[in-house]
């Protein structure tokens, strides 16, 4: 029996605060990237055992051995191991993202492929940087990384480079090619990669992750458990370095810098990384069937959608520009669907949404019935 | 019967992993601020039933009722209530500081009081801000603050002012004429006041807190229930502000700047500030008990030492320069004691250390034990 257990509206509103609790009664939240399933049971076995002996104090100045489980986890699945002490925790991604670039990376802009996840345009901005964003090509056959754009960018002074791995939202999983290709063009220019690995575990059958780290050793790689285990909300990720002065940096900032990861994150993390192998399984199997039902309802309903193939994350990414649709957020909302429009991921970009489908098979019938009424809805 | 139930030392390194995951077996940690208590039946049964639910997602678009619940517990304890709305949430006291500096506080150098919490230091710099040390005189009747000192940093251009009331390291709860003068002086000099009211609920008998923005309405407040209710793990603090104009500000913030808050952190503050007054009080007294015993063991061992009067947080300040020592921590750590050394609080200051209180009546004669035979013992 698969572990993967969908939760009703009810569980749904009870659980996930932010996904459910901001649409109204009857609408169906498909836009932030959270799983409408019950907690893996290995995570919360552990949680429910550290809040009754009342873990609820500062985090340990060791790291409960995360770094070890994390490297044990790779191994296993993606047969490359850092070592333990290349793990540093902090918060969250986009906070690990930020202490890379106080820390770690050259001055100077920052490039980010568009389209990407909003908050890596917002982390730039935090941190003092200038964002030099490098557009994907919609039309394109296979949504790739535009290497010449990048090399404009490097070639006009940035000298970081954001990389999203496998890609939210175009749900692309990069070969090893593309990767090597990456490390060649920004070692070419003294570039330092910072690499966010959070959707690895959700790489759906039918592609192979390759670890960055495992191709460009001096990258930055920033990752968490959070994603494969719908767990965003107890803030601990891992920012994974080679170099051990670069580890030793990142472990001696100011504590303002770096003290919002949680105990119970970090146990949760390791019993994730430990014992979390079945439950991905049987995750991973059930978003493939997710997305072989998506694809069957979108040939049905909306056969000029075009949903760039996805090679990993529950996220879909969906051109609509066929049907002469700009942004579909209102009128979906009105008809009772919160989708994430593409402008949110590259603005100005018309046309595209993104969908989360690690939802039940009835619920993501209705997204689709709902998404293909709004196409027909006149613009509110 | 009191809802205060010490931990065993096992109970205490499973639940406290930063406190007692930091020192070798037999050693006392009395330098953290946790207190060894079993944590609050109405907190933990909160969380029990929200980790079994799966609340581990992101944190919700509104505060799940957390302004309102600490508007109440500050209108019952100290008859002050700012509106609901004021409260905006945010991941811990120092990322809230952090915050205001960023978002709220105008340009120039930052004040800090010394001695004061270290990580005020650590915040003001990282926050890019000059900062402005003002020391509190060590031989004073009265810890107080230095209004001239604080006057001269004004007159030099300093235009923030982080106070911490009550005050850790000194014990001290300030007047309300004390903080009167306070508001008049930043007021002449157009100075924002930071204030951190994190041990509020900490007074002892014999004093009266009186909320700074009851005082001063345009100071900014940064609190938390988590010194407590013994949860700084879980993050969850609250920013106050009484204009509407700032509250948005504060709101819309990119999400990098204030995303570090958990669903678990609110629901337990909502349950704190809601359900929690039978265990502060329970807490209040227990802690009163203990500074009475400390008051007795240090006359009887240490006659000498000049403990500053407790009035409020379970961390005692204490000069024990009359015994010609410096810095106590390494021979007191080789007796079995950590405590935290003055010149952490203040760099230059020789002769004091902050204890904690919060522990059992054995645990406590122990640490005065050993802190009169670190005493006696020859520097390592
Ligand atoms: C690519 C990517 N990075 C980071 C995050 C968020 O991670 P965190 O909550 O740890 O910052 C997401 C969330 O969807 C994501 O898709
Ligand atoms: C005055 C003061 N402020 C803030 C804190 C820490 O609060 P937080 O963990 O929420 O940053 C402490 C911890 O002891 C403290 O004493």
């Amino acid at each position: 029996m698969s572990l993967i257990r969908d939760l009703s509206d009810d569980e749904a509103r009870a659980a996930l605060p932010q996904k459910w609790g901001s649409v109204a009664p009857g609408v169906i939240p498909a836009y932030v990237a959270e799983m409408d399933f019950a907690p893996a049971p290995v995570v919360r076995d552990v949680l429910v055992d550290a809040v009754r002996r009342g873990v609820t104090g500062y985090p340990p100045n060791d790291d409960l051995g995360l770094g070890a489980a994390f490297s044990a986890f790779a191994g296993r699945h993606w047969g490359w191991s850092p070592p333990e002490k290349a793990t540093v925790v902090t918060g969250d991604v986009i906070g690990g993202i930020h202490l890379a670039l106080d820390v770690l990376c050259p001055p100077g802009p920052v490039v980010v492929p568009l389209p990407c996840y909003p908050p890596f345009r917002e982390v730039v901005a935090v941190a003092g940087r200038e964002l030099v964003p490098v557009l994907t090509d919609p039309d394109a056959a296979t949504a790739g990384l535009d290497l010449e754009g990048l090399e404009g960018a490097f070639a006009g002074g940035a000298r970081t480079l954001v990389l999203c791995s496998p890609h939210n939202p175009l749900g692309r999983v990069w070969t090893r090619p593309e990767l090597e290709s990456v490390r060649d063009l920004t070692a070419r220019y003294g570039v330092r990669v910072v690499v966010d690995e959070i959707h690895a575990p959700l790489v759906l059958p039918g592609a192979t992750f390759t670890p960055y780290l495992s191709v460009d050793p001096t990258a930055v790689l920033v990752t968490s458990p959070s994603k494969a285990f719908n767990t965003p909300g107890l803030h601990a990720a891992l920012v994974v370095v080679l170099d051990p002065a670069e580890q030793e940096r990142l472990r001696t900032v100011p504590l303002p810098m770096n003290n919002l990861y949680s105990p119970l994150g970090m146990l949760a993390a390791v019993a994730a990384y430990t014992d979390g192998d079945p439950w991905v399984a049987d995750l991973v199997d059930r978003l493939d069937q997710q997305r072989t039902l998506l694809g069957k309802l979108l040939a049905e309903r909306l056969p000029q959608a075009r949903m760039r193939p996805l090679e990993a994350t529950y996220l879909p990414w969906i051109d609509l520009r066929a049907y002469g649709v700009d942004d579909l957020a209102g009128p979906a909302l009105a008809l009772g669907l919160r989708l994430a429009p593409g402008q949110s991921f590259q603005p100005g970009l018309p046309g595209h949404a993104r969908l989360n489908l690690a939802t039940s098979p009835e619920r993501l019938t209705t997204i689709v019935d709902r998404l293909a009424a709004s196409i027909q809805a006149p613009t509110p």
